[in-house]
């Protein structure tokens, strides 16, 4: 029997959101990578952490490996179970935005239909879609983690590219060309969208 | 088919936990309450929250009505679910512990293997268990949610403490008689395990 959830009463918070982003000096917001296995989008993200970081921001990110190991661990790689995953870090990173903090997370995160789920979660402009565009072909010969190899073994099934699809974003906030540019380039152009949104201020 | 999870590298991350708490000049921690419905888990945790905030402490309360929500949406009270959860929380407080914020988590969290479970997620000295201790009398005669009173008409058949049994923590870090004393002295047993644990430091 599975008792419906009537009993809720939602508890506000005395210390709000804009309590801790006064706090921690910027605003919080959720920059979402998507893209291809080995388009780069965790390297991007730590790197992006890092010059937030020493910039004095307060940063997460959340990416496949260290989430897939803990909150998700129940979890496998069919389309189901890959929604549910994507609408749970969703909800976290919705959570960790509440409280302050600059998220980012990193997940291939393949469907429209999914990352919009996770959009929807939050007030318009907390959700920043960066795709990390790379063609499979430089993913595929990069293959830092000897994925791509396995998955044309047929060892992977449902790997995204291969056996299942990767749904390219029609409206991101921002296209970096991975495979094109520096990770330094990369790393300013999201930067520079952070201050543009009036998220970070850079002090001389 | 649930493909099993075992192409998974884990990620370390560029900022640490400790450059995390090095910005927030404090160190992180999960401070678990639990007791009854009624008990003021939500309340104390609320409360120590803006203690927290005011001295510049980055923070966050995770509770049963903001994440019954959201991340566990889907969950019933069944006891398994309970355990899925409580799971899930325990996950939750582990990250953002991880991303250098004190962390307050407020459920009743009834079953000792459960807050077990949650405890050895993060290294020891990173959860420290605080009951809300009060008799159910005095909790069932606040009644703020008027769950009790619905739970005696049979219209919550699986209500802890009336349904489904509370188990008392054996060794928790810290006892709050939430019936014999005020929110702020409250409080103020809770400010002083953290700085008896060198977790937050009082500046004159």
């Amino acid at each position: 029997m599975k008792i419906k959830n009537t009993n809720i009463i939602w508890h506000h918070a005395n210390v709000s959101r804009a309590d801790r982003e006064a706090l921690h000096a910027h605003k919080s917001v959720i920059l979402w990578f998507t893209g291809l296995s080995g388009s780069g989008k965790s390297t991007l993200a730590h790197a992006v952490e890092d010059y937030l970081h020493k910039m004095g921001v307060s940063t997460y990110v959340l990416d496949g490996d260290n989430v897939r190991q803990g909150l998700c661990s129940d979890l496998g790689f069919t389309d189901s179970d890959r929604t549910e995953n994507i609408r749970r870090i969703g909800e976290l990173a919705k959570l960790m935005t509440e409280a302050g903090i600059i998220t980012l997370t990193a997940f291939i995160s393949p469907f429209i239909s999914d990352r919009d789920i996770a959009r929807k979660l939050v007030p318009s402009g907390d959700f920043l879609e960066i795709y990390c565009s790379c063609p499979i072909e430089t993913c595929e010969q990069r293959d830092v983690k000897g994925l791509y190899k396995k998955a044309r073994a047929g060892q992977i099934p449902l790997f995204t590219g291969i056996g299942s699809p990767y749904q390219v974003p029609e409206n991101p906030e921002l296209i970096v060309n991975t495979h094109e540019q520096t990770l330094s380039e990369s790393v300013e152009h999201v930067i520079k969208l952070l201050v543009q949104r009036g998220l970070i201020k850079i002090v001389d």
